[in-house]
């Protein structure tokens, strides 16, 4: 009986853990669930006899260190921040890991000390970071064996809601953290293209979009995202003038969600004084000039240079903008403020289902002549609990756990899967679970860099 | 004999330590000159009989106990971030300290001690912070003993080249600290106005500027300078429905400025790869589109809505963003690429004289009327050493000192210069030096709130 401890039972483990439940049987594995709540932890294996739930605390050192102590391996969907306390725990008693986080700088300093112990700290092995990866560097190192050289390559993914549930005027609904999808983009981004680094300030952004079609699924648009550069090493391309990461959304979202950008609501870094007391009205109202005759509606659209009788206009209205009802939250950011603003309008509906959209564009060229791949994927939720999220997060952990248990990964370290070893039969298991790519290979006259 | 001590010999320091030299013998004092380099501090005191010049390192702790322990009062003119040592040792020595610097959280926490000791650190004691606070408090206090009711403060202060020498097609110099320069409203800017906060993200700062005129001087303009809420509380203002702080520059300033933050080339968050190799018309072209028959300019004009012919476009061409000339600097963020490019343009000759420009409006009500003050002060240097900057940074510092050393100042613990036992002598003194406003008074029908 093989022991897999998951530390945490959060909205992404619903399809993780029902993997494991339902191979339990014939792999011989017993399944135990921890959780900061107990009732989650329980609700998620609900009764499965190869299973047990229990409160779990990472900062309980003795409970720590005796959970992972009696496990065969850990797969943490904790925080990020507390997989660095899971890992020093794994190491002491020489237990394999999973996550389906960024490794952090304080995760890739375990490298040699995992190494020495033999064990196996694999991260990213989500979505995004996760499918990403796999389904990038299965086609690259493909087009590499066949003697192809890459000469562009982008990647871009987005969440969203599918198709027949998406009825609202800015084609989106929080289908994760809708913090994040308030602050997304920050930082600026980062790419290279034909050889010439490329910069883009926050403000710049959500002008900054790209178009792209996904059959079955008409046209969606794309921004850049942060850090298009970092993969560049891990995947082995280090020389690729062109390489770009984006965000999608539906056609229209990236220039509306601009004038709130540029009017300065999505800002983390201060308080509003007063803010409880504000109306939304109010609130919009203190970005602009004072002015004693025009209204609120005529200075935004003054100030941002929108057509007042535009659709964008209309999305602005529609969020509730220019409306008097209060703000009701204390020593608020404009972004807290604006992110409750959201989730009145974008929260999905209990009946609604989500949508993962990715997309990877590939430019190479082969015996004198170019071509271009154009490798895509859609998985749509099942439903509230098994959403496309909990799905393509969830699967490949879990998956990458069981091939692991059964000794098909070799490898030791902190490792991300980009060797053939891992995502091979990670992503033909995944084509099982309709989670796969439908591929266009077409000759070029000429590469554009994406 | 008594004996002061000041640390740091910058270029900020040249007027105060001249005053201190000047009324050394009458007063009977001693004046030691403490800086890093020996050799910029004998500069400064340049052989005067009252005087010495020596080597001062401030992370010395047994230099700077003996230093401060012979010292009868001590000037900090060393950067901000090092006051707190010499605030320390000056309470363990019971020695009264002025400064020219904000109050900082760990200065402000010295106040019970240093109230205690009986002793008085004086901050925010030079031009802004220093004559701003003074002279603004002057008319303050005037108008409430008079019975008037203060509706509106704006306060604007700005470093620019005297008329003279303001030979550019954007009338500015770096007369102070570029980088600050390059930096400026990068966290954006808050007021209050008719009772409504106001926020302004920084990527529209340098659209929301106001006019001013200043006798004999002309028109300038004024952008928001970031926390214009703070001195409510110090200057006794809490409810003022008004409040405005702004930077003054000359007219058309902030628009051209605008497009090179909107380009992004005032991120100072990251390095520039290989930023060394490319040439100033490479670094403008990283942050726009790649295109094949565009040229850069072109680009530019097109991305950032501006007309090609204007004059903004040709201040920005003089700059040189589009010249084939190598930045030169490795692993430089856009911020310092730019600093570089507007060093070689913006730095002032050796005969260029500076000008400090200053300007208080004030709205109040008095015996059922409205009346409105504007306050100004001009300043232009005496020469590269006796800068304007110089020369209204040391004054208040010296003036301070003496009237501390003859007993004139009776508080103790952390203060600035907002009572007229402190502002009335100084600014008095100050007059005699040319520093001056000039007031004019005027009835007004309406408030406009600035």
């Amino acid at each position: 009986m093989k022991k897999i401890l998951v530390l945490g039972a959060g909205l992404s483990t619903p399809s993780l853990i029902n993997y494991l439940l339902d191979h339990a049987k014939e792999q011989k594995w017993h399944v135990r669930v921890g959780d900061v709540s107990e009732e989650t932890a329980l609700k998620r294996v609900n009764g499965h006899p190869h299973s047990e739930g229990f409160k779990f605390d990472v900062f309980d050192d003795d409970q720590r260190a005796k959970e992972i102590r009696n496990a065969s391996i850990v797969i943490s969907m904790l925080p990020a921040r507390m997989h660095f306390l899971v890992a020093k725990t794994c190491i002491r008693f020489k237990r394999d890991m999973v996550t389906a986080s960024y490794v952090a700088k304080e995760i890739r300093e375990f490298n040699e000390e995992a190494r020495q112990n033999g064990i196996l700290l694999l991260n990213e092995l989500g979505l995004d970071p996760g499918i990403d990866h796999m389904s990038a560097m299965q086609i690259i190192d493909r087009i590499k064996s066949e003697g192809g050289k890459l000469i562009a390559f982008k990647s871009s993914t987005g969440g969203l809601v599918a198709p027949k549930f998406d009825n609202n005027p800015w084609n989106y609904k929080f289908t994760w953290n809708p913090r994040n999808v308030v602050l997304a983009g920050q930082g600026g981004a980062q790419f290279i293209k034909r050889g010439m680094y490329k910069y883009i300030p926050y403000h710049k952004l959500f002008t900054r979009v790209q178009r792209i079609n996904i059959d079955g699924y008409g046209e969606f648009e794309v921004y850049p995202n942060r850090d298009s550069l970092k993969y560049r090493n891990a995947y082995g391309i280090d020389d690729i003038p062109s390489m770009f990461r984006g965000t999608i959304r539906k056609p229209g979202y990236s220039r509306t969600w601009n004038y709130l950008v540029q009017l300065g609501l999505t800002d983390d870094s201060f308080v509003i004084e007063n803010s409880e007391n504000l109306t939304y009205r109010d609130f919009t109202n203190s970005f602009m000039k004072y002015n004693k005759v025009k209204t609120v509606e005529e200075k935004f659209a003054e100030y941002l240079d929108i057509d007042p009788e535009s659709f964008d206009m209309y999305k602005l209205r529609w969020l509730g903008l220019f409306e008097n009802k209060q703000v009701k939250i204390k020593q608020a950011t404009p972004a807290q403020i604006l992110q409750k603003m959201l989730e009145e309008k974008w929260t999905l509906d209990p009946e609604d289902k989500d949508m993962i959209v990715m997309q990877h564009n590939f430019e190479f060229e082969q015996d004198g002549k170019t071509y271009k791949i154009i490798s895509s994927m859609v998985v749509e939720g099942k439903n509230n609990t098994d959403t496309a999220m909990a799905i393509t997060v969830g699967l490949p952990l879990a998956i990458g756990c069981k091939l692991i248990l059964n000794g098909k990964i070799a490898t030791t370290g902190v490792q991300i899967p980009t060797v053939p070893a891992i995502y091979n039969p990670i992503l033909e298991e995944l084509a099982r679970y309709g989670i796969r790519f439908k591929e266009e290979v077409m000759e070029i006259t000429e590469p554009n860099g994406d």
